[in-house]
């Protein structure tokens, strides 16, 4: 199925979405930057808008809302995750659905914080809302949920964070300590200059209020969930993990409890002892067991292909 | 959505699709085993019908093909796997999608031996056709795959027959023989008084012709998989894999080469390296990477559980 496509952000997520769509079969009629926008009914060139937003730092010359005005089926919302108000993320959903258009996020702001006034829009409006890349990145976390039904999943744990499990996973395979790895880390480019957002746990926290949302329908947002960092997290626990047989991971966990973050002793050959950046999820269900999934949570076309699995799963 | 359901067998996935139904908010409108079958367009009482079969050997008292007719939106196939012909499972799809009706499989034999012709009846119908419980039971291989598209995946390795895994995983814990462990398996139920369709890799093989088709848009059936099985596998095999930190594993591969299902060395600590009678998938993915899944392979609620993710994903 064709969708004609608004991308809303030119970061690692919006030009990988916007690279990308013609090969789905899709057409991009309008993208937008943090200042500026191009827009065109028949289909942008992608290629030119993103050279020229090298050259010029902007993809085109329209005001940035034309994007949201541009002849679309679906607006990818890829701006910038932003906190309490989740602003300019969440009116862009809000006013795409207003116009019967679907959303598809990749920014976790409008599901993590504003989760219950979303849906009363999705309720009145003619388009659908998908955020499958605000969670674990390629990882079909959500899909899987909603196959199974909310309502039948007793909990969800999973490793969140790619950043705070690298920082973990070379502590504990290098006895190195915490200020050393995250120099590592941030020489790699898998930690930002100022980290706090990954090693805090408040990026494993927004994902944990949107599970929580999904699976009771709404309810929480990122200060009712309860968050631990790695900060603390000595190197000799990790080697008395070790000595145990497990592993020192920061673990997301939503069940009857609410959402919770924080470092936990996990088995070393279990599911959640994923190394380096890679994220993964456990989903424990009355009917079916146990279910793990495992794979890359971050990075521009790993996140993307949420995107572009969400937009195959639109109505048709 | 509520679906009235038409469920055509009844060992235990159609019994397990039967008992859930309601509270998934579905009607049962029609249930059959080989021998009758009980239609209500109000809906069947299904405790009174799995009592019946339990005391009189079948579920009612009309026609089994009776079944077939009652109102409904989607046909449930749960009848047991045949080879070649896929019969009478493909002619209870044809007649379903016939009628414009959804069908949802979990007999693998249509969609393993007979893809392309059953794909030209959907294209005719206005029912959709979905087969989630054919690979790997609770694991949501096919929807993953479908959200990632089919071209765009790689390769898929996996653990598809939770039997031989049994098997395999015994021998190397216990240094036991395969006789041996086989003859436990079988008094546990894990294995079945003729267990060559999970020994010798048919019942894989036949998963790795689904995905094949899956993956390839049809071409293959069972008799166009590579397979070898796991009689001849001699625990001297597994005790030197083990000091190599590997394991020997019955994997099924679906890739450029086409399908191929044998005894592979799998890195001990890597995600197809499961025990007992879990299944595991690998999916490997141009743009996304390696994704891992796993869970349970097999069992009544287990399966149903990937028949009603199915019923949730048919169009409204």
């Amino acid at each position: 199925m064709t969708v004609r496509l608004a991308i809303l952000g030119a970061g690692a997520v919006g030009q990988a979405v916007a690279q990308e769509a013609e090969s789905h079969g899709h057409i991009v009629t309008g993208f937008a930057d943090s200042g500026s926008a191009v827009t065109d009914p028949e289909g942008i060139d992608v290629g030119a808008a993103l050279e020229r937003k090298d050259a010029e730092g902007q993809v085109g010359s329209a005001e940035q809302a034309a994007a949201l005005e541009a002849p679309a089926d679906a607006v990818v919302e890829a701006t910038p995750t932003t906190l309490g108000a989740a602003e300019p993320g969440y009116s862009h959903a809000v006013r795409a659905l207003e116009r019967d258009k679907h959303v598809v996020l990749a920014n976790k702001g409008p599901v993590a914080e504003r989760y219950e006034e979303l849906q009363e829009h999705v309720t009145a409006s003619g388009g659908d809302l998908r955020f499958e890349a605000t969670v674990a990145g390629a990882v079909p976390v959500l899909a899987t949920i909603e196959g199974l039904q909310p309502t039948r999943v007793d909990r969800v744990s999973g490793i969140l964070n790619g950043t705070a499990n690298f920082v973990l996973t070379r502590m504990a395979a290098e006895g190195l300590g915490y200020e050393h790895v995250l120099a590592e880390a941030q020489d790699l480019g898998v930690a930002e200059a100022d980290p706090s957002a990954d090693v805090d746990g408040t990026d494993a926290a927004l994902k944990c209020a949107i599970l929580a949302n999904v699976l009771d329908g709404g309810g929480w947002s990122l200060s009712d969930v309860d968050v631990q960092g790695i900060r603390d997290v000595p190197g000799s626990a990790l080697d008395l993990a070790a000595e145990d047989g497990r592993a020192v991971r920061l673990v997301g966990e939503v069940g009857p409890d609410g959402p919770r973050v924080g470092p936990r002793l996990v088995p070393a050959d279990g599911p959640l002892a994923v190394s380096g950046t890679r994220n993964a999820v456990v989903i424990e269900t009355k009917a079916a067991g146990r279910l793990s999934l495992s794979g890359r949570g971050a990075g521009g076309p790993e996140t993307a292909s949420a995107v572009f699995a969400d937009l195959a799963r639109l109505p048709r």
